[in-house]
């Protein structure tokens, strides 16, 4: 029996890894801060609530769920602060813990939710094999320590281990102050969106196929860093034309309005091989499928 | 007035540190599991016994002396273990935590105990600047991430940050199990010392030297890693001869009895460029008055 403690699950890409391990005949245990509404997390799921960040009941929460799994999604996503936020430490904290609690409870195969910030965002394509670690935030630096920790203590106990490096994610229910809800929200509106030039090129993924990525990378044997993206970078301005494509209002898109900060790379990409060729996962939700179907959902918010 | 918090602050090196910092000005508040002997702290430093990886007890240890510097230095230890002890990932936890409070109740400058087993050791002579970090062992990985975090965090929140890489110790109250004491004592009391082929170079520094050169480290204003080593390498082998001039039975010394470890490097030396030139602080003892004063401590216990 797989059994896994997935942490984070009810967030935005949890709920989706939920379902894939759910799929995957897992028997899933879903530790979150909040009870999820109804229908977020799927049949059969078990929902624990509990504050990760509150040691002894997150070692409870171990000992009780005895998982042989353990998928690690839960950090601050405050949107805007997260990348320096105090916060970071505390999370760093409760993943070194939390990741001794499960292998001295006979855990057997961990996945952690690593980020793109871990890398060296000036060289070039990011591969798990030859880029630079570099992060320039706290959120990366604290990130890279957690993985850096873990990977070294499960070597050494013979659990395995992985790290998925989530690059942008985009979908339904996300904070509509991100950049692809507030483009598609402000047209919606009939409101202007106010843009930077446009010519960034990231790496988008639908994140349902985030959250499948997670589950097919735990369900494998796949270990190190395993890059969580769609392998087709874009340039920004591409994709909020391809938002105003099905909103209408491109006329409200107004590229260049807005100075990009001046850490902003022009490129954030990833070399996709290991996921697709190792874990066997590619993600099949492409960028204008995916943008059709997260501005459909906001028409029913709004 | 320099109110500094020191961790380990009975340990080998620690009580080093202690006189170091009082002789500096500082008001001293050592913390340890255990109270130490008479005569270990140096006059007018407080005592407080506590244990670091108790989350709460920690806190409220912060809270209390509210220290304006601190000096980390407490970590697991344990001889022959320490490279592979579960409880390295229990010290990284701990030292996030104390990172966070130390910066959270005003601290202005750290400076944390880092080790020579962050670098890559295939490396050539280790240098801050440019040697690789690339540990071996979960001791090095837990080491180095503490490092990365709590330098990223301290520089967020606008506090100075040092970590100085210790390299190998010896003096006086070493375990004995360890090469410098096991060679000494053994000649000592007649009995044979079985070495490996002592061929390879190592950075050996008096543990009085490297006491006072985190004290002074934490003195300056200098940030980021810092070697604390002798930067006079000499080979295994040349050591013990001097050792069994100090202490006669030069016969007893068994070159190659003993395999060396597969993950054994010829070299581990350092650049001492920073600890000389940017804090200052040059080492004072020769090895061979160090061991000679070695020597005629162990006379006294034996």
């Amino acid at each position: 029996m797989k059994r896994v403690l997935l942490t984070g699950g009810c967030g935005f890409v949890g709920r989706h890894a939920a379902a894939g391990l759910a799929a995957r005949g897992f028997e899933v245990h879903v530790v979150d801060i909040r009870e999820p509404a109804a229908g977020v997390l799927p049949e059969g799921a078990v929902f624990h609530a509990s504050d990760l960040l509150n040691t002894d009941a997150m070692r409870r929460l171990v000992g009780q769920t005895s998982p042989t799994h353990l998928l690690h999604l839960a950090w601050t996503t405050a949107h805007g602060k997260f990348w320096t936020a105090d916060e970071n430490m505390d999370w760093l904290r409760a993943g070194v813990e939390l990741t001794r609690r499960f292998v001295a409870e006979g855990g057997q195969r961990m996945v952690g939710a690593g980020t793109c910030a871990e890398y060296d965002w000036n060289s070039g394509i990011c591969s798990e094999e030859t880029t630079p670690i570099k992060p320039a935030t706290l959120y990366g630096h604290c990130k890279n320590s957690l993985q850096q920790a873990a990977a070294a203590f499960c070597r050494q106990k013979g659990v395995s281990f992985g790290w998925g490096r989530t690059f942008f994610l985009y979908g339904p229910a996300e904070d509509p102050r991100r950049l692809i809800p507030y483009v598609i929200t402000s047209l919606l509106k009939g409101e202007t969106a106010n843009c930077t030039h446009g010519r960034q090129v990231r790496d988008y993924i639908h994140v349902a196929d985030a959250g499948a990525a997670f589950a097919a990378f735990l369900d494998s044997a796949v270990e190190g860093p395993v890059n969580i993206a769609s392998g087709r970078p874009r340039m920004l301005r591409e994709i909020t034309e391809i938002i105003s494509i099905f909103t209408g209002n491109s006329h409200l898109l107004h590229m260049g309005a807005v100075e990009a900060s001046p850490g902003d790379s022009m490129l954030i990409a990833a070399e996709t091989r290991r996921l697709t060729d190792e874990v066997g996962f590619v993600p099949p939700t492409g960028l204008e499928i995916g943008i059709k179907e997260t501005v459909e959902w906001w028409k029913r918010q709004l």
